[in-house]
Parts: C-alpha cells; structure tokens; sequence
C-alpha cells in the first residue's frame, strides 16, 4: 500500500465535496455518491455490493490496525486526514476515524428480484423522519424481509442520518423506491396479497394470514395511509391498542406486524 | 376566573424555577415538582391522578379556547406569559401555548397494585435513552400492561425528553423504580413469571408461555441485562434475528415480545 496522501486543509476541495455530499441530496443525485462513516457500516455497506470510491482516515483516531481490512484490493482512492480535518467532515460523536465515499445504487422498483415464492414485503408511505426509515430498515433486516419499499420517499436513501439509523441497514436489505401507483401495480402485477394498517375497516392483525406472498404497509403517524393504498388493500389490519393513546411509533407497529408475520411462517 | 397575572420577564423568579425544573433533575427531585408542556400531555397527567400546581398559557400562541378545560376548578395558580416569555421555557417546536408545573408521584415498587390476576409486566434495566424510555411507555400504554418497572434508572421518570417521547404515556401507566435487586425480589414475591430477552441460553420467544403471570426484561442495546436477571430468569427468550445485525432497538423488541403475550391471552 502507497503512503496515502495527507489532507490538514478544511479547505481542500475533496474535504468541501465530501461536505457537500453529506449535506445536500441535490449533490448526492447528480454526483451518485454519497458517504459512509464508521467501521461497520461501510463493511457492510461493501458486503451489499456497494463500490467504494475513496476512502478516508485519520491514523489519530482510527487506534485498531485491522482498519485494513477495509482496503481489500486498492481500486479507490485512499487519503489520510488530521484531525481536526476529520472531525470537521465525521458526524458521530463517538467517531471511529474511517468513512468512505461510495458509488449509490439505482433502486427501481422494476429491478426488485425476490428469492422466495412467498415473499414477505414491508412497504412505507412517506416515512416522515430519516431516524423511521433507518428504524424500519433495521426491523426489516432483522426479519430477513425480501424487500423495503419505500413509496413517495421524503428524502434520498442515502441522507447520513438514515444511514447512521440503520446502523448499516441500509445497505443489507432489497430497497425500492417509487411512488405509490408503481409499487401498487408492481404488488399487483407480481400478485403479492396487501395488507395496509389502518384505522378504519381493519381486521385484528393476528387473524390475518400472512404466510402467502405478503405486503404490510405503514404510512405515517399523523396521516395513515393515503386513499390509493387503502383502496387496493387486500385486507385493512389493526393492532388492536388498549391505552389512552391511539398511536404507536411507525417503526414499533411495523415490526409488530413483520415479526407476526415471521411467527405465522414458522422463525 | 380572575385575570390571570402577566409575565413579561424571563428575568422573573418564576420563570427561573420553570426553567431549572426543566433542566435539573435535582431540582426537581428537591422540589418534588415537574414541567408538563402541552395540552394533551396536561390532561393525561390529570387524567392519571397528578395533581397541578401552576398552569402557565401564552394568550397569543394558545389559540383554541377549550383550553378552559385545563382549568377545571382553580385550586392552582395560574400564569399568563407574553410570546417572548413562553418561548424561552418551551421545549417544542410546535408549541402548544400551555405548560403546568405539577407534583411528582412516588414510584416505589412495594406500592404496586395488579388488577388482574395474571399481570404482564415489562421491565427495563438501565435505560440508556430518555427517548427509548418514552418509546417504551408508549408501547405499555398500547398494550395496556399493567405495569412498567424500571430497574436501575439512569434519568428520573420527569425528564422532559421522557415526557416528550412518551407523548404522555408516562402518566397513563403504573410504574415503579427500584433496583433490580429490588424488582427481582418483589416479581419472586408476587409468583410473576421472569422472561429474560437474552442472547445465551435463550428460547425463541413465540415458543414461551406469556399467559400466566408475565414480567418481560429487557436490558440495553449494548451490555443486556445484567447477571442478577439472568440468574433469576424463568426463562430467557430471544427475537431470531435473519439478517446481518443482530441488534434490535429495545423499545422494537420489547414491543415485539409484549405484543406477543398480548395474542396469546387474545387481543
């Protein structure tokens, strides 16, 4: 490995762009990259077959030497920083001195491919918080879901905070993104049951069948779901709730629902 | 109702008092006070037996006129604060023009009362999160149990991010603080049923028996539980986990598990 070049300017023009793509989906979009901070999750950000483009480090910080492992073959670029550069461009508090650029992936709905005969799906409508998303992402990861549709995205999949979130989910997990009428006629099309949580019109959960081919959509807290989804819905299901509040976080209904799913399908 | 009196002065004293019981713990542990901010907040807190000192509104944020409600029989003071005033001691964004300063309950564990002859209890060890401990009791309020008890807690019950991320919750069910020695002891006492969420030893969780009397513990995302619980587990349970993190956030998997003992007592 050549001796990797020094950057102590927060000046310098790659440490402005690395800025910029953290800061700006416009950047993100046009440039397709976007950036990855911590050990974990650029492994496996690696492991879901995510090209990295260059890879940055401050020997101050980053104390385990087996931070090689990161640099397998040398195709990108690799550039050493200060520290005060680092922590100019790390987000986390407890930072461990490795991020990454890296090159995003499309993610059409058209190009979801799934492994099982029945697949189990979960389908957000306008999450509205990066911290849901990455909630919902690390819920479908642990449930090994076939896929995460997410319909009508407020922000671009690779905003740092979804990311971070996810703790890495992001890249571990089969993600579409489209507007609601694709990802419906995509359901329909690959004939896969959808059942929306809803308020309204909505059976107890646990007296749904979830063991064939199964969608579970979730919109958001304040709204619900919007007509189109409620309309094709196989079936409108509820967690039944007995308190004094009428609504559970997203990302806690959600994972209700899949892992009763999994339940149903034998863990 | 007489005319309330006007604040106009962040320097007044009793602008100050609200403005450390919000940010002092030991303030408010001395004081036996605490900060609620926001209608519904309020009003699940008298709806839970709290008991109001001081009811603060700004006139010109505070819109709706039902907020008469709030005042049901003026056994309290009650403040009125210019707009300059009311920003400084609220916490939200969107600020509801309504705060009360209210006396804190005792949550001894030896005080608490099941109704049911099989009670489900969540317990938490050592919360890490002021937000998780929310998101925990806003998943006890929807599930109804009958009590939460937290072992070990790391922040008092009134923090306002607690409140805030509980959406109230935290006056809409039982809960006790104890040391986990404390709550083993009383669980013991009570013949209540220990199910440990563990990674060693454990059973999955949908092969368990949650019917009789259940206490469901959790531990943190990073350490678990500690050795004391698992020694004095009935039986310790586990989420399989598919995918590439093995890690849940607590309030996802204490909901996954709580809602599970819900099905199978039927919903």
């Amino acid at each position: 490995m050549k001796e990797a070049k020094l950057i102590s300017s927060v000046q310098n023009p790659q440490i402005k762009k690395i800025l910029l793509l953290k800061e700006k989906s416009r950047e993100r979009k046009k440039t397709g990259l976007f950036v990855v901070e911590g050990r974990r999750e650029i492994e496996l950000a690696q492991k879901g077959g995510y090209e990295m483009e260059t890879l940055i480090f401050c020997s101050e910080i980053l104390v385990d030497p087996t931070h090689k492992s990161l640099l397998p073959d040398l195709k990108h670029q690799v550039v050493q920083t200060s520290k005060q550069v680092y922590e100019k461009i790390a987000y986390r508090e407890t930072t461990e001195g490795v991020l990454a650029v890296m090159k995003s992936k499309e993610h059409a709905i058209e190009k979801i491919q799934f492994k099982n005969q029945s697949p189990l799906i979960l389908v957000a409508e306008a999450p509205e918080k990066p911290g849901n998303v990455g909630a919902l992402l690390r819920t479908a990861d642990a449930a090994a879901v076939d896929a995460v549709l997410i319909a009508n995205p407020k922000s671009d999949l690779y905003n740092p905070n979804i990311i971070r979130s996810s703790i890495g989910c992001v890249f571990t997990t089969q993600i579409g993104l489209g507007t609601s009428e694709e990802i419906i006629a995509f359901l329909k099309e690959k004939e896969v049951n959808i059942f929306c949580a809803a308020l309204t019109a909505s059976k107890n959960y646990t007296y749904s069948d979830f063991t064939g081919s199964t969608a579970i959509v979730v919109g958001t807290e304040s709204t619900g779901l919007s007509p189109n989804w409620l309309k094709n819905s196989e079936q409108n299901i509820i967690i039944p709730m007995q308190g004094e509040i009428d609504s559970m976080n997203v990302s806690v209904s959600a994972a209700i629902l899949i892992f009763e799913a999994r339940r149903q399908r034998g863990l």
